[in-house]
């Protein structure tokens, strides 16, 4: 029995961290008012317990608190012990690289399909997918793979931004970047724009938030889903 | 006795492919009319064929034929014999997970050394610097390192890109991204804006075109510098 939010970003333009969802948030832990952190993202290079307090700072407007994994000397029992997890975005290579460090892939997949509530934002949530092959960001360390929880079986591309028809710049769109992703790959590619989620419940993957998202498919146009479409037969 | 131009793209708004530096170019390669072309950043995905074929469209402007690197039975010769070498933009991961696996990477250096002239743009001058670490690309192949060929004593950023003050997209700036990177890695990084190109003369690394270029060095802050500024000091 799955249960995992798996959301764009952290953060919407103009408004606090996790705010945009902190409602849907304080339904999806009912059961739990601690939270297990997942910090290894480190945004901006922060540490581990500055990031812990930065998620702090919001899971307390709906009376929970966090505790960062590095905080535990055995993270895999913490793991298993946890009634929530979440893990935060920042760099998805240095994420990566921690989790296969700390034998964390596996024990994290386990028990989120064993059913402890799940929430990933941005770099947390690129992990829920089968790769790492289409996040957005620098690959500023080597992680001894590109694979990660294959908890949805498509890969996820967490910020997607539509081209800027008047921009001057000569860098690959998100669009063309994805469609190179495909002429080495076939996994579907869910482009999730800020605000949206998908919402997993065992088997169903539902859009939630007020955007459509953007769907690549291999040898296929990429096309737009509206909101609380169901995605579950995309493979 | 190097002699390289690692040039942040290979077209800039509004102008043909390479159009913005034909005319370096014919004085660069005066020694020869061959270019060996190493096709296998693959932009778009396009084919090795295809990618020549748009390589040979510039270079036939100015007198010179471009020949693709794959269209030899032994690429290790091709690159021996050679009298320049151009490697295109494109992905930066597919590029260097092809010259792994052909073993490509110590001949093309030693060639480079040895005083071929080499032409990099993009991801073909990404791999000038000491790892792709600092690429924009998407990381679409699993590359079996991401250490380069190290040409110059730093890391490279193509099409580099300010930030844009009115965005509200909430994806990392440039900025951000190369500083998280030297939160885990030390050497400096080019920030080479579109249009600019780094020359590399043996030992001397001068900064042409008309922009500055952004550099970025561990534990200080980012500042610009000016066109014909020498920066073989960086290290």
């Amino acid at each position: 029995m799955k249960n995992i939010i798996i959301a764009s970003t952290s953060t919407i333009h103009g408004s606090g961290y996790l705010e945009y969802i902190l409602d849907e948030l304080k339904s999806f832990f009912k059961h739990t008012d601690d939270i297990l952190f997942i910090p290894f993202a480190r945004p901006g290079g922060i540490s581990h317990d500055e990031y812990t307090k930065k998620a702090n700072e919001a899971f307390s407007k709906i009376g929970k608190k966090a505790r960062g994994i590095h905080e535990f000397e055995n993270p895999i029992e913490a793991l298993k012990n946890a009634k929530g997890i979440f893990t935060g975005g920042g760099n998805t290579f240095v994420l990566v690289t921690q989790l296969y460090k700390f034998n964390l892939i596996e024990p994290l997949k386990d028990v989120i399909q064993n059913g402890t509530p799940y929430l990933g934002t941005s770099a947390g949530s690129n992990i829920c997918g089968l790769t790492i092959n289409t996040t957005n960001d620098m690959p500023i360390v080597y992680p001894p793979s590109f694979k990660t929880l294959g908890l949805v079986p498509f890969n996820i591309n967490p910020h997607y931004l539509d081209p800027e028809p008047n921009s001057k710049h000569m860098g690959e769109t998100r669009e063309t970047r994805i469609q190179e992703f495909h002429a080495f790959n076939s996994p579907p590619v869910v482009g999730l724009r800020e605000g949206s989620w998908l919402q997993v419940k065992d088997e169903s993957i539902v859009l939630k938030g007020s955007l459509s998202a953007r769907i690549f498919e291999y040898n296929k146009s990429p096309y737009e889903v509206e909101s609380n479409t169901e995605l579950n037969t995309l493979k």
